[in-house]
């Protein structure tokens, strides 16, 4: 960003940047807007402009970044440095799925999957299948978008769907707003999960068959101790 | 670690540390002893001292953190402030799948999971087992761990177990010492990615039955294009 001209960006994001700013340009917009968005970064930077794109967590995530490369594409914009010629660059960040593992415990610790439960672009049938197969491969699994505002069955879904494979006290670790504002934590079992409150900047994370619950805490154990200490 | 009396870790990453030490005592220990390591970060806090145990990319990510509250639990050590008591907070990091993703372009735009191919300490049936659900599912497959020294036939197994569900010329990215000293990126198609050269410090990502490329950048589209733009 201190690099930009231009910060571009949904409202949330450029108002939780702006302490890092220093002069540039502020483009905001709405929620919903993610091509625009994108068109009028791609716009800026081929005007001339070095545009810094924000995101919140990690923009490579459920977020920004693919959308910008798929424009890149379907106008077929040569990437490189150069003339007529775009450079783009990704910064990784903290993802919301990590930094709310951090507040739970260490859940994370073996292996997991991300699955956005917004079926907006998704086909239901899709999620639907990854949930199972994930529910049966015993992946920690995280959800992303567990609920929107007239989008409110797919999330007690989801966690019948695991549920179909996973005892009814697997730990679930909620998180919202992780690290910002507002941040809300709680640690249920699985056959009450349904009933947390979530939206969209909530992030759900369901244990797998070791996973445990101590003190306050939700830890996925990664193995030492059964292996070396009998 | 700015608030630590001791700094505890591997050695290559006390080593990346060290710039941003300000005279904390520094512990340094092979790759191979997390136990131990583990261990004396906790009798070192519970003797009163503040101990960054530091790691690589996310703590919580095939990392020390669970390490640390699997003691912390087997010992019994209550948690919380106070005397006899332990505060362990886990600071959340860039993780190697998503540091690795951004310099490929943007492959984790969609449903992924993270798979470690380590076979220390979880049975090869069951990495196999998620292996192959996570094919059938159509995740992206981020591999951690692919290979190391004296452990050879998991790496090209595991590309032939996902191979059996998805495309020859689907796009393998990988990553290696991202965003350190040595990186080295290629990106190649799943029938010949058994040939890259991996190790402990390799990320390969395997993409979904959408991920393209472009250009030199791999991209799994979150589908935008495809539903508002026909």
């Amino acid at each position: 960003m201190a690099g930009s001209d231009t910060v571009i960006g949904y409202k949330t994001y450029v108002d939780l940047a702006k302490p890092l700013l220093t002069g540039q340009e502020v483009v905001s917009s709405r929620m919903t807007q993610e091509l625009d968005r994108a068109a009028q970064a791609l716009d800026l930077a081929l005007s001339g402009r070095r545009v810094a794109l924000v995101s919140g967590g990690d923009p490579g995530v459920y977020a920004m970044a693919a959308v910008v490369y798929e424009l890149v594409k379907k106008r077929n914009i040569a990437l490189g440095a150069g003339k007529d010629r775009l450079q783009v660059e990704v910064v990784p960040g903290v993802p919301a799925v990590t930094a709310s593992a951090a507040l739970l415990g260490a859940p994370l610790s073996h292996d997991f999957c991300c699955i956005s439960l917004s079926d907006r672009l998704t086909p239901w049938e899709i999620i639907a299948d990854r949930l199972t197969h994930a529910a049966q491969a015993d992946f920690v699994i995280a959800l992303y978008n567990p609920k929107s505002r007239g989008r409110d069955w797919q999330y007690p879904e989801a966690l019948a769907l695991v549920g179909a494979h996973r005892k009814p006290e697997t730990p679930v670790g909620i998180v919202s707003r992780a690290m910002r504002e507002g941040q809300r934590i709680s640690l249920l079992r699985l056959h009450e999960a349904a009933e947390a409150q979530v939206d969209m900047q909530t992030l759900v994370i369901i244990g797998n068959s070791q996973t445990f619950i101590f003190g306050d805490r939700m830890i996925t154990p990664r193995g030492y101790l059964a292996k070396y200490d009998k």
